[in-house]
């Protein structure tokens, strides 16, 4: 057979054009919408964001009061899943009670191909609203305790937090958590975007396609890297360990977690915005052990790949575990915190193929045998 | 910005490698594992099909045995999955039913990325076994009648039609409805096989994984073609309507459902098996007016492309969803049954793609703004 050259994952292939995000990744910029991410992190919020992604423009004042309302008020999910959250066994991963319930919602309102891009719309927003809530019910009872209803008083954020740990965050935690769902909102094509629009190119429900994304993002090659990039540097401990932890794990090619990436040639933005937040925290509890412990990590890596003329630089996953724990989150829940946020991008993707459909159908090639011989199973 | 051409919907790129199915559209054949369709419908049967689907080889006698056995072993669905069952909504789409439950039955047996190639093999067998199960236990739930357990004394396709309606079908009914399943098993990279390979490829685990590739069948541009191709075929109502009826769709546009595919440039295998057991039913009951409706239909529309040079030949979908019909299947289930067929290609995707893993991780070509200024909210 003739040897047949292509690109395996499909890396560098454009799959689709899209308007929502780009990435600069010589400038270390990432663009929702055309309004760079450090704008958005200092002068607005994860819900402005949220609008911005589902309706492709910031929102007026009248909009943005209509939004916050309709996704506050959208917050509860149906009774018959809090009851079926109630069943899962305890074991169960916080990803898999995610997926689950998440293709539920398509049970009470049923989609239908004919429904308008304005419903979508607000199913959209209904996706943002109860990802949160069905994150923490489920939270709740692998814990043994009992679920917490939402506040409407409360921000998208802290009324997460609440839901989550019984209490009430300070403003300073809400506004962190807010920035850390608002940098993790929307990254152009990864695994779980693009998951996410296979499935909805064959004009399956906007529930059915999401779940499938949250499906790809429980993967550990995408969404579980901040949890790596925690437990190696809470393995290091302290400062005085990384260089002896540096070059053993160089000399048995363990994998720096949280470091590098496709598109950056310099340091992630959101990187930058994360290590500022810990920075804050760090300060704030005196504690400055894994800041330090990651800032030399990050020299040492860099130093060793400089002298092979190249640059590594840390990416979003690298500041965001250490940053979580901080704020008193288990690392079981940094991927469904993931989802909470990614949620409003794959919806946006979603809503924006709809309105030029086209079935992803790519060819394989083959390399099997051909025309083999059935042979009765005695003679085999 | 400068134009950029690449191929929406990958048209035509090559994702991946593959040895498992290939399809030779010119000669109208397809080959599982090398094997023709056609052979394989006529001597083998699903079970050893998806034997030849996880394996990559036809089982000896004691390796059959041994395959039907643990087949037969783990059709039982896990307690908390059958209460679960119970509490979804009636209005509840079946595929809906059944992209949840696959999700939750990683909740008991909790994968890990650590797992050998076998245990993945056992939890193949182990979906394969228990699709059937789940599409049954939610149909007898939706119906409003009690839920039947499987029966082990009967073959995978006669016990399904059993758990099903409630009837134990004839031997005839059992083969024709296990050579459709056998039919359905894998075809390549469509769109569902694909979402399985790309949710996997996240090194997501196998029950995530088919759970997307389940939500991507749902959609109607893939898994529901047969249902529409019997709709069509029922509103035409008999041969002397079919005329009438072509020159009408023909005049309105209107698509002929189950006509026509991408690769086969002659009649798709699959179909012409398929006629084949729909004329033997026909001729069974004494009413083949849905077959001579079908056949009409195509040969009008053979006519009207071959006056444009081209030509137009059944596939798959279009002979299905009538016979199904006459076996006594409300069309609701007609995608479900799809999935219980497909379960088998998805499960040896997934399983040949961990081989030699790569994340699917295409390019977007970005046509939307850049730099935009964030404005205040008062002065938008």
């Amino acid at each position: 057979m003739a040897e047949v050259s292509y690109a395996r994952g499909l890396a560098g292939v454009i799959a689709d054009e899209s308007k929502i995000c780009v990435i600069d990744g010589v400038k270390g910029e990432l663009y929702y919408y055309g309004y760079p991410i450090q704008e958005l992190a200092e002068k607005s919020n994860f819900t402005e964001a949220s609008y911005l992604l589902i309706y492709g423009k910031l929102p007026t004042q009248a909009e943005l009061t209509d939004f916050r309302k309709e996704l506050n008020s959208q917050r509860e999910i149906p009774k018959f899943i809090q009851e079926t959250i109630k069943n899962f066994p305890k074991e169960t991963h916080p990803m898999t009670a995610l997926q689950t319930c998440v293709a539920m919602l398509g049970m009470e309102d049923v989609p239908s191909e004919k429904d308008s891009r304005e419903t979508n719309q607000k199913r959209s927003i209904k996706l943002i609203a109860q990802f949160p809530t069905l994150v923490a019910y489920f939270a709740r009872h692998r814990e043994g305790k009992e679920a917490l209803a939402p506040k409407s008083e409360l921000s998208h954020a802290a009324n997460f937090l609440y839901m989550l740990t019984g209490t009430v965050p300070t403003d300073e935690i809400s506004k962190m958590f807010d920035t850390c769902l608002l940098l993790h909102a929307e990254h152009t094509f990864n695994a779980s975007t693009f998951t996410g629009r296979v499935i909805a190119a064959t004009l399956a429900d906007l529930y059915t396609s999401v779940s499938g994304a949250t499906g790809a993002l429980f993967g550990p090659l995408h969404g579980g890297a901040n949890e790596k990039a925690l437990q190696m540097s809470k393995s290091i401990g302290s400062v005085d360990n990384v260089e002896k932890w540096f070059a053993e794990a160089t000399a048995s090619k363990t994998k720096i977690m949280g470091m590098g990436h496709r598109v950056y040639k310099t340091i992630d933005p959101r990187a930058k915005i994360l290590k500022g937040l810990l920075l804050e925290l760090s300060e704030k509890d005196g504690n400055n052990t894994q800041l330090e412990v990651l800032d030399k990590l990050a020299s040492l890596m860099a130093d060793k790949v400089k002298a092979e003329g190249k640059e590594i630089w840390p990416n979003v996953d690298y500041f965001s575990g250490t940053l979580y724990e901080k704020m008193g989150i288990d690392s079981i829940y940094f991927t469904p915190i993931f989802a909470i946020a990614r949620v409003a991008g794959w919806s946006a993707h979603i809503l924006e193929l709809w309105t030029d459909n086209k079935l992803y159908r790519p060819k394989c090639h083959y390399t099997g045998d051909i025309d083999l011989k059935y042979t009765d199973i005695s003679s085999r």
